[in-house]
């Protein structure tokens, strides 16, 4: 039995006026018990622990919809070329010569960083997920781990059956951090029939689909050439909607498009940063929200974006929608909410996201005593217009306290950094010689 | 004399290829002695202090080309508006009530943040300038200072003698840290004689001029109007360029306006973070850049980005021209260029922004030694991609350190944090009863 107290302020994220200049949050294991100003906390509970921040915010751990953690190990390798050199030059051939072990020590370099900038959850797509989800388990965070399924390739069976292991393996690990979902890479890498067998299994293990849907004007095309269709109208053919989908991306899309997203409840992981970076234009957010469709934020890999911090990623949201849609669309406490609660519903995840009694304890706190955070007119602008990765003092998950005064508590984060950093340089020795 | 020895990466700045994974860098007084590889300082240097940084890179100090530091007393006051009521209801009448204690203290607050994330230069526009200048010469840091001068207004003699009188009492100061220019505000807040009237003064005390230009679509329509033409080619017939220039914003230009502002010599002040979030539009960056048009970085002013974060501001600025342009265009060392040696150029400053003997010691440090910042393949992606303001360990100007180790040296950033507070929320209090 674990009690803790922390007094500061409060964001809890459970309503656009519920704040706490002076706040206090009770948390016994891994749950949440109360949350109010100073004074509210139930006189039966008597803290282990009081955690005294009053210059912190204190407010939900962040939630990371669409990452691909172990490209860390391509981290500024290649930048600023078009999207197939990129891609057939660059990344594919580095992915090429990855072996499991690396896979880990790129995700548990991505994990280190997550947790210094405050995200708490990731979904997560990539290959040896079973490396991923060790990782996870490890650094102490909370994850919804999928394997990339490239039906296409020739191993596209056997990927299938690994994601089915994953589901058998981790699906509710470490106390229900790690669960599973299925990757179908995309509605042009994988068939008809290979998308509907996918349905199939995640219907007959309940558990969600990740899948990336219109990211790129040459996808449109593509698949609009081979089906007649967009990849939305597409896949909502085949019946692949209607049970747990997170579509990621979803950048280039009809009005009919998004009324089908929005019918079957699908929930999309919003990549403004890579988007932009990539040049693949600017994802109807705003429509899509009106429209009632779930958004969740995403970072995409660090390869294209090219680090993993959502609150650099909150600001890219905001600008980019209001570059394109006008000054007054996704206010601060909007995209907050995208950061949260909104990715906890695209996860699926029904107990985190929000600060209230009940919901699991993923806690971060934000340093405000800096010059940055004055004067404190708004704390929700201050959060996504102002903040940055480095303001994160504590990061909690199920309870635990994972950092602490920015110090990594689960991870040897000099080792990950080492393992990294020669891991990489091998790949990248091997193919430029 | 002092004499001080820096080792660690570095990245003056000076070409494309040149870095130092193990260099140092000798400084004198407040010069550059040498820069290079390990070894490389002349023997006769004898340094007082050896500072030794192997995981950090250091580089030139960041400049912000426009900016109005008073208006971190705004920041978060008003967000998410459109542009007139926000301007009408919010910021004016706000601005209406500050003293020039106020103006003092939120760009003392301005100054702390801007050595915290890199910046040592800033080039301001406001009023009561005098103040701006003794939070300068008090902070340490390098400036470029104009009085906004706004000629429709019943008090634009007076400003424009004030801005006479700035450059009589501040330009030099400092060991030349503070120099002045004059700040006529807009094309469409000031007459034809008026602007003449300070390009005459300007030519004669030998100094530039600092200017907004072609903001807003409504700016482009309302000149057009009044006069015909387009700002730039409205300015232009006028007379008032061919001096020293710097044009802040420059987002809505014709093919023509650009041919103009290249063969005239004027400096274009870039502000992509807040053209996003006022929806102004997205400047021809990467076009004017092709012209051979020097570029600097601005913020803006807190009350519009609402950081001063030029780190933030690289990224904006590649991401935003890749998504308009393409994913090739301003690759990493450009925008670093952009932040650096062209912010120099656009100030009219010659001996900062490289790292090269006899420039000014204005330098910064970046603590690499972080998850972020691993592997470690492109330094200039990662200082673009990757990092952000909380990264920046030493902050040096004119060879004084004025950060170290993330402490400011110069200012008592509580004091004036809780100055600012108070401040802020005094006005406040007084508009919203």
């Amino acid at each position: 039995m674990s009690k803790l107290l922390i007094r500061s302020m409060v964001l809890p994220m459970t309503g656009q006026d519920v704040f706490y200049p002076q706040g206090e949050i009770a948390i016994e294991n891994d749950r949440i018990v109360s949350v109010g100003a100073q004074g509210s906390v139930p006189a039966r509970f008597i803290p282990d622990r009081i955690l005294e921040l009053p210059n912190d915010v204190v407010m939900p751990g962040l939630i990371n919809t669409h990452t691909h953690a172990a490209m860390t190990l391509l981290r500024s390798y290649a930048d600023d070329l078009p999207l197939m050199p990129w891609l057939n030059e660059k990344v594919w051939p580095f992915e090429e010569k990855l072996t499991e072990e690396d896979i880990y020590w790129g995700t548990a370099l991505a994990l280190c960083e997550m947790i210094r900038s405050g995200t708490t959850t990731m979904l997560d797509m990539y290959l040896s997920m079973d490396q991923v989800a060790e990782a996870v388990l490890k650094a102490g965070t909370r994850a919804v781990l999928s394997r990339g399924l490239v039906g296409n390739n020739p191993n596209g069976n056997r990927a299938l059956a690994e994601n089915i292991e994953l589901v058998r393996c981790y699906h509710g690990a470490g106390n229900g951090r790690v669960s599973i979902m299925f990757g179908p890479h995309a509605p042009y890498t994988c068939g008809a029939e290979y998308l509907q067998r996918v349905k199939v299994e995640a219907d007959r293990l309940g558990v969600g689909i990740h899948i990336h849907v219109a990211e790129t004007i040459d996808e449109i095309k593509n698949i609009g050439e081979q089906y007649g269709k967009t990849p939305v109208q597409w896949l909502d053919g085949l019946g692949f909607f209607g049970g747990h989908v997170v579509a990621a991306h979803c950048v280039h899309l009809t009005p009919e498009d998004m009324d089908i997203l929005a019918s079957r409840h699908v929930c999309v992981a919003h990549n403004a940063e890579s988007n932009m970076k990539l040049s693949s234009g600017t994802a109807p957010i705003t429509e899509l929200s009106a429209k009632g469709v779930v958004i969740g934020l995403g970072t995409d890999s660090a390869s294209s974006n090219n680090n993993l911090d959502l609150f650099g990623e909150m600001r890219s949201v905001a600008f980019q929608q209001k570059l394109k849609v006008g000054s007054t669309v996704l206010p601060a406490y909007e995209v907050l909410e995208m950061a949260t609660l909104g990715g906890a519903q695209t996860l699926g995840l029904e107990d985190v996201g929000m600060l209230a009694p009940g919901f699991k304890a993923d806690i971060i706190t934000i340093d405000m005593a800096q010059p940055h955070f004055y004067p404190r007119f708004s704390i929700p602008a201050h959060l996504v217009y102002v903040a940055h990765a480095g303001d994160v003092r504590t990061v909690m998950v199920d309870g635990k306290i994972i950092m602490e005064e920015r110090k990594l508590l689960t991870m040897d984060a000099d080792k990950v950094c080492q393992e990294v950093e020669t891991r990489a340089k091998r790949i990248s020795a091997e193919l430029n010689g």
